[in-house]
């Protein structure tokens, strides 16, 4: 197989370092070049400690990026964008990880972000990151925004519902639980130890960003909303969404089955978890740590014709590297589950 | 002050260890016996090794409790309905912390725990146990039922809201996170640690009991329904409820200020928390262990006209012990806040 | 009880914060002042949420500090020690909560903390913190230098051994497990959550600084040395301490019990901690959270006459503000004990 | 390459999850059978959640098995010894597990497990499970008995001193830190949540048994004694020790760091880890959560010649599943790293 070059741009962060740790491994990968203006020289493995004995490069600056067949954008929100043409001569495709490009309409980007897009003629054209919703335009795509983690999970976990139009959407109301990882790696004082350790923080209980393309991907008329809030617990990697939909029909259990079982039995990465018994009746973000699936469940409470989705991703790799990968696999023709088929550990 | 003397029936579990532990220190209760058929014979230090050199207690037999001026009981649920008579033959006054006497009607217990209540002519007649919603009842009162820990914090969030008649009950869905403390001291491979720790486990997404309570203190109407889950994740104890409710009508922010300050600002262990900035904008249920708060912050998200209720509280003290004394000091004539004034650490 | 006047310097940090909370509910003290230059005008409670409703002091200035009865000074190390005299002008006694006064020789404190004293004259003036070891002193100082955590817990465990001279001290080897309280308030990228949270930090394997109290207080000759070792785990308050000293002669289990009994049958904080079974056969911090306790026990190796002991505190309390606020008892003539109550959480 | 067949019994367990897990992904392996008595005839990912989707064996009865090339034993400790015929008969080679052929003499085995052994005459034929200390003999073995995962962690840490006689033997003390997985996946009360949560249990403060085999390893002479220790911290999977020894001659640090190159430079699972700064600059056991690797690093102490020794694995993995692979490798002459690669996650 021939291989593809590839560069990571920021990848000191901990999506970088996740992007940088599967491209290790991808057998139709070339790792040319990773940036950090930060670390600029310094091996990766100083940064990703368990990259040590496994990868020797160094970290290069952004100014010495080279042409390479595809660059994946791994810097903060409002960055990538102001460089877009810079990044588009040195590469033909690009996977940008930041929320610079998720969104479709300038409108809604400069309602959501508070500023005009300098790039509004790009919007339409990135393909949103979510692979079951948009595999065969990525297929032939060149430019893909990752999605967001919280809203990625939140998705995949409606996107059946919403797709058959079986939601009274507006009383949607979607509930995350998230980790510390998702704050990124610069510490503060809200992610000092002592006091974040054992929170239950109430991070986002309204006007979480995610919600914009959550909206967009669930086919929200402009007059809906969805009622979003994002809560941040004990845990470092993962997310986990409890959706309450209500249903516009009165269902049976076996229906929602059907209609989850038609949307993903042929997906590689979402798995339908629903038991009687056990200690593992919903899908758990531990287990999903380190894998690119996203594990879905439901139950329902037939009196008020409520459905709880229970959704959950490793954010860090379903919810952001993972996902770009698979992105990346179906954009340039690999198998889409290259370099994505470690199965999570038990216990952890 | 003349002292009460008090016996705790079912000590061993972690309510009665904690109701042992708040007794020890109250200034007009004499503990008389506490007992525990497991650990009979047993100090109570044995079972509850906070009380080391605290308290020289020993666990007696249920078949030598002998008469006093109030029991404290801590059974099972459907333990205590059974002995009824047994109890109010040896005490006055009852206070019960299991889920047997809190419903009113017959007919909602046998829905919710399906059997016949062997005592249907006293489910009226004991007090539900929240002194911000019976105090006067509670004065005048010689039967009370202590009120479920997710029910307490939910309660407590909404009840302000609910009174003045401002909610679209039906749309109302709270999603509780909770410790592993709410399943009492009982090993299980639920509770396992490898299993347990870390874990986002969906624990109830819809059927929970407390909603019965719930429903009855807020004031459904039978054909309205609570949309009630929990969630139990990586914290001993503590609860939190993220309560989504519907506003009839549009009001702001400082219209739901006026309303909580109104409802709750003599309230002896009610805090309202919302900060702007900071680590903790809202209630925490970390910063409560070991008191008897309950601390009950809010957000608006106006597009939706849906305001997002955020309650905490320490399960075991005012989700159990802290509030079952807080309703004897009451029963009992003495200042509400007599033995509950810890602050709870910070950090933690 | 007449109350005395105290006042807090530098008291937005964790031990400031744990001082202020245990003075509040002092019956013979008043709170005059608490200073913080970054906080300067706000509410206590801004940096203390647990004082929500509880105290409305809000932060002085330290140039603006009056005399008063008892300063207690938690200012960063070396900050107290170059305005001394300002302190002893304003107040007739001090408790420094710093590590500036707490050895005697200006030599051996050059030796760790790299630095002539500037008042070398008054290090022997200072009584060392630890009240079980020097109580009377204690009664009749105006000067006292609270110890350190991860000394105070090693010395509690070890002292009755070392006072009857039963250890080759060469061979004691010490392991103190930490939380990340220990580290303070100021958040760095050691203590950011995702990096902090589970990990097992070899924080100082050699050459931590409590070395040097330790040495002092268990009565080391110059040309001995303690083999003294830090790790942090995951917790936030607590440090137990796992000492490996190996005996001169063949004692027996029943020796040792005597020798602990005798040493601390009547001290207010010390439990002997040792059982035959169940869940905490020997001390654990977490049960110690918020409480004044050291618990100490023992393990015995005969074949290689091995005592392995272990002994655990709350670093901020026993090992900060707990152990002052039991110094100044003593110093002020109040009851030893007052304030210090408090019995711990179980579970927690 | 031509597949071995390869059946695993007692695959209920964490360590046979653990092997399910490896073996699935290993190119050169194809997996049988796997036994459970207690799940026999359910899916293994009923118990192993990990393996959803990836896993569609089911679990077979002992009773049932068949003949394959390769055994891998993880049935709980002195029962495969008893059945140790029946399986020799079912396969040519056979890696135990167990601690029920680890130790080489009768003698030794009856002093630390209290009873004779069954099969005394094949105690010295197994090959004891660190390919770092027995490579070759494992490539002609038929019979491996894998290492206790405490043991793993202290022997490879300590290996290259004691190899090269530069310990004073009897003065080393063992401390190691351990996860909640070491105790197996059966609950009990010790491992009930809201007790082991948070817990530093001082388990085995003397007398564990994986001090035979590391006294075995190192080279211990009869009369001479490891000071070992095990406590158990908040964290499922995980081993770190910290070994305290005492050099025999005065060494530099750079002595230190030839002594370690030497012995481990071509080790393909072995990391020195020392680094003057960052938040990593010893062995930490959470990067290495599904990894084989072990990680080793140690600070000097000149004044004493006391050098610290920090070593750390996933005991499940280096300490258990991960290392009988290698051992599998070695034994059946694949690539000694096949089936091993994966680095382990950053943050976790």
């Amino acid at each position: 197989m021939k291989k593809i070059r590839a560069s990571i741009v920021g990848a000191s962060g901990y999506t970088g370092g996740e992007l940088l740790r599967l491209l290790h491994f991808h057998p139709a990968v070339e790792i040319m070049q990773v940036t950090s203006e930060r670390f600029f020289g310094k091996y990766v493995s100083k940064v990703h400690p368990n990259l040590r004995k496994i990868s020797s490069l160094k970290f290069s600056s952004l100014e010495d990026l080279e042409g390479c067949d595809l660059l994946l954008l791994c810097l903060p929100h409002k960055q990538a964008m102001g460089k877009l043409h810079f990044f588009m001569e040195r590469a033909d495709k690009l996977i940008d990880l930041s929320a610079d490009f998720r969104l479709n309409s300038p409108e809604v980007y400069k309602k959501w972000y508070k500023e005009e897009h300098p790039h509004p003629e790009y919007l339409s054209k990135f393909i949103y990151g979510i692979p079951e919703l948009h595999r065969e335009e990525m297929k032939k795509a060149d430019l893909i925004s990752s999605a967001g983690c919280n809203a990625t999970v939140t998705i995949l976990g409606l996107y059946p519902l919403f797709k058959n139009q079986l939601v009274d959407t507006n009383k949607t109301v979607v509930e995350v639980k998230v980790g510390s990882s998702e704050g990124g790696n610069q510490a503060s004082e809200a992610s000092h130890h002592p006091v974040r350790s054992g929170s239950v923080r109430s991070f986002a209980p309204t006007h979480h960003r995610h919600s914009a393309e959550i909206e967009q991907e669930l086919g929200f008329k402009e007059e809906e909303h969805l009622n979003f809030s994002v809560t941040s617990i004990e845990m470092v990697r993962g997310a986990l969404a409890t959706s309450h939909v209500f249903l516009k029909d009165q269902l049976e259990e076996k229906d929602i089955w059907k209609i989850y079982r038609q949307a993903y039995q042929d997906e590689p990465f979402i798995r339908i978890v629903k038991e009687r018994d056990g200690n593992y009746r919903y899908p758990e973000p531990k287990l999903l740590a380190g894998t690119n699936y996203c594990d879905v469940g439901f139950a329902l409470d037939p009196v008020s014709n409520r459905l709880v989705v229970i959704s959950a991703i490793d954010n860090l790799m379903k919810g952001a590297a993972g996902q770009a990968l698979q992105a990346m696999n179906l954009m340039c023709g690999f198998e889409e589950t290259t370099g994505l088929t470690f199965p999570g550990l038990h216990p952890i």
